[in-house]
């Protein structure tokens, strides 16, 4: 962290009109009686009366003290003459972690003692007056071992997990870059932010919708799980393009380490075809990586789901390593092995295989059986062969190999989807592979009346390092068509959507939209073991706030005015008789 | 609109280290094929051949359109020739608000045939191909008419009602507005912006706070009025200084005209005082103040509740007018009207007037009247006086004379406020005046043990116009102090705070912030009638949403993965029986 903190932009668009210079000094300091953080103080300074704010990291007992703040560290040499008597005993018995202001003057530190690991190494600020604004009592564990505690017990002390260094980091670095997006979106091309209820009601499939009583007898609301309708209604609305840094909720129910709400970048153009969001995408990426995290290089390369799927098993392919899947079958055609031959012998019957390069190096027996039984458990599922190679990477990388490297990003669009799949309970039925407002690719229209299953959609997911960090779609704009594959395709109630396909009605232009995942986006970029280092105050796996203590129980009392009463659950019943 | 859209800024903060300058040109024709929006055409582009999206707005039956988009409108040129037959027969049978391609070359208007009150009226396009891209189906109004339909069909079909110019308008100033205020914050003094949960529990007093059910039977989580906890805790973790633009939720049960979910700017930061507090308010507001609706000087004058109380009868005064309350005791106090002399004989009894300056003239008797019906109906409360001034100011605007001038915005301070106030349900008992974590002015705070409905609040109210558009204050950051007045004070169950107690303990800085209500204060700034104006989707009037119809009735099935089920009313379960 330097101060002056200089961010220089300067970006030139596709076109010569553009022009976005960006040259600001970020002031920390604004508001508050700090002349410095305790990350500035450099030898430039020396000479100076300074006042700092900051927590005790630590103290050599009686002599000097580290201060630290968000921006960094400094030493604070503790005087000892007579004069300061009183601030020596103060700042003495001050516990670490108190939070103190000293005043003094900066010194250089005398040669041999400079730290060059520390960015305010050279030098130290001798006391002059020191003020306790607060102490800290004993804490559950020391704030540089966080890393090592439990999940549980850092998300009970959140806001002492938020101290240290990484959380701090992960936090500021995902501000900066939401900051850079609105700059594109809003500031270079035009994009309205514009804010979306949160209590509307249940759409149709969503089973995974919270619901919220309402003062109306036996009515809910419902919070949504995407912007979806409305960011469609705005394009019907005339606002041409749209964004928002979106909330949205899902009840995973029995599927844990979801977050119940997480955040997405939601974004709808009108007028665009699938070549325009992603450009759009490219660009705004670009934009807004951060430099220290190294750069991306657009335009992202793009897969087919059927090459997908057939070269890296899965639909979300990471393309960080080779290992890909082969088709093997004219090799094996003459080989007398009996189950080969079996599985040959059917219409579509292949083999395939991932060659493992060096395996025979650095995977030992036990890993070829955790890989046997592997293959196993999904023996009947096409994606085995894709989750294999996963498993074989983490095995290669275990052994000491590097397949996978953290800070190199591999964007991958993955197009071409089937606009329908065979509900996976009953595969005579149809479900949409996205969702029901997607376009069919415009060559298919006519399959929709005759074979749906054979329609390609206008849906593209964003697929970054294996992970899935957005997707989107051309929408359908005809209320005809959109009706036809609600009712006839979908089966489903196109009632609860009539506001939708009346919108449709009114003259509503072509659009598209893409939505990321920015909690997942973030944690790829900073590397973080798991979204819930992105997150200020995540929630648990069981979808629990570990700190605050929520969900909770509340009294009859207050469920009284939303008409509703719990069902206990009968061993609860019974329990709370006896 | 012009086209380049030139933004330039220059901005000189109170440190001569502070330099932004922000050059952009918007691009809103990027990653589309349009070459130009309908506003931007002008004599300039004579000739070009142009590519324009847009909606029907009018059609002079087969001989010219207009075309219209966000940006303005165009005059199309319907060809005449053999040649463009199918484009003249296309378009001519094309509704009104119907979804068009067109491409022509830009031509000038004959001579006498320009409109100056069109940016465009200089030009026309005459058209070369043309396509319908979606019809539109008999309007239930016409787009220019939806200012005089009642509100209730105006929400039903809001994508309508946001193609009109006005809606356009506000939504996009509110868009650049925030924008602007993130620039302030996050760029120039390094705030960090980040996102709190809204699924927590119910906080003390809370009431009206919205349940979540969940999946742990008689367990429920509940939507924030606000991010009050999580924004101290961020100061605990040592964020230094938050902001967000935090979408809130408040369940006014009974009283009607709340939007049931409303956006807040919320700030807070460590190490600050009042004054900090306020000068970055004053900052953040002048930066973000529109160009096109005048500037606002800072700082703010400032009043403390009892000035605003003894002078405005109200503790958010409109100071746009005059019409101070007078004491005018000793005036009468020789006067031998008994009334006036029972009241006087109080130990601190008073007599208080406004003057309405040319009353005489203005105010007819029915509006005497009207004052006098008002009056007996608030005979006995101190805000009386206030809201008559408020009344009478309503009458002599009816009546011709301009008292509050809407684009004038006089901003205010309101101050020194009591920590407590007597609950009104009952007077023994306190309550906080803003919320239990106020602290208390550092002079007051040996009287917080002896006597504390004597006790002065570090609370601020921003007031706009008469209308309260932010509140904040510094914060208690002993947990000993806090503790003391959650249980000895307003004798609250500290117990569901354990979690923000127990941070306090841990070298919580000093800290304070505010929060601003969005939505009231852009609708002030555009004058609009109604915050319902400035919300793209807001609800009705009793919190309903009349285009999706929520809340809505869900099955038993749905309610019963979170252990509920509705408690009929009597009356409803009769009629369900019948």
């Amino acid at each position: 962290y330097l101060y002056p903190n200089v961010l220089h932009q300067l970006y030139w668009g596709y076109r010569e009109s553009f022009l976005c210079i960006r040259l600001s000094f970020v002031d920390f300091n604004s508001f508050v009686t700090r002349t410095n953080t305790c990350g500035e103080l450099r030898s430039a300074h020396v000479g100076q009366e300074v006042t700092l704010y900051g927590w005790i990291q630590y103290q050599r007992q009686g002599l000097f003290l580290v201060l630290r703040d968000f921006q960094g560290l400094t030493q604070i040499i503790i005087p000892q003459d007579e004069a300061h008597s009183h601030v020596k005993k103060l700042l003495s018995n001050a516990p670490v972690e108190s939070v103190v202001r000293v005043t003094g003057t900066v010194s250089l530190r005398p040669p041999g003692q400079e730290n060059p690991k520390m960015p305010t190494g050279d030098i130290e600020v001798k006391v002059e007056t020191a003020e306790i604004l607060n102490s800290c009592k004993k804490l559950p564990f020391e704030i540089k071992d966080f890393i090592k505690k439990t999940e549980a017990l850092r998300m009970q002390y959140r806001y002492l997990d938020l101290r240290s260094f990484q959380l701090q980091y992960n936090l500021r670095l995902r501000s900066q870059i939401v900051m850079r997006m609105r700059e594109y979106l809003c500031n270079l091309h035009g994009f309205v932010d514009v804010e979306t209820p949160t209590l509307f009601k249940r759409t149709p499939g969503g089973a995974k919708e919270f619901l919220v009583p309402s003062r109306e007898a036996g009515k809910f609301y419902s919070l949504p799980q995407s912007p979806q309708q409305f960011k469609q209604l705005l394009m019907v609305g005339g606002l041409d393009r749209y964004f928002q840094v979106a909330r949205c909720y899902r009840d995973e129910g029995s599927r844990p380490d979801r977050q119940p709400e997480f955040t997405q970048i939601d974004i709808e153009m009108s007028f665009v075809d699938q070549a325009g969001i992603q450009r759009l995408i490219e660009g705004l990426l670009q934009y807004s990586w951060p430099e220290e995290r190294g750069s991306i290089t657009t335009p992202f390369p793009s897969m087919t789901y059927e090459e997908a799927l057939a070269d890296y098993g899965t639909d979300k392919p990471d393309t960080r390593f080779g290992m890909k899947i082969v088709d093997i079958s004219d090799f094996l055609r003459r080989s007398d092995i009996q189950f080969v031959q079996n599985a040959l012998s059917y219409p579509r019957g292949t083999v395939k295989a991932i060659c493992i390069p060096q395996g025979v190096r650095y995977l030992k027996n036990k890993d070829l059986e955790s890989l046997k039984e592997s293959a196993k458990s999904q023996f009947n599922q096409c994606s085995a062969l894709g989750s294999l190679r996963l498993e074989s990477a983490d095995l290669l990388e275990a052994a000491g190999l590097v397949l996978r490297n953290p800070t190199v990003f591999h964007f991958l669009w993955v197009v071409d989807f089937p606009l329908f799949l065979p509900k996976e309970e009953n595969p005579t039925e149809l479900e949409s592979a996205h969702h029901p407002f997607t376009a069919p690719h415009p060559s298919d229209t006519s399959l929709l009346y005759s074979d749906p299953t054979k329609v390609r959609s206008q849906h593209y997911d964003l697929v970054l390092n294996g992970n899935e960090v957005g997707g989107g779609s051309i929408r359908i704009h005809s209320a005809e068509q959109q009706r036809f594959v609600l009712e006839k395709v979908l089966k489903e109630d196109s009632e609860v959507l009539s506001h939708l396909l009346e919108a449709l009605e009114f003259g509503a232009p072509p659009h598209g939209g893409i939505a990321l995942g920015l909690d997942r986006l973030i944690s790829l970029i900073v590397d973080a073991p798991s979204i819930r280092d992105v997150i200020a105050f995540p929630k648990s796996f069981k979808g629990r706030d570990l700190m605050g203590n929520a969900p909770d129980y509340v009294t009859p009392e207050e469920l009284e005015p939303y008409h509703i009463q719990v069902s206990w659950p009968l061993a609860e019943k019974e329990a709370k008789k006896t």
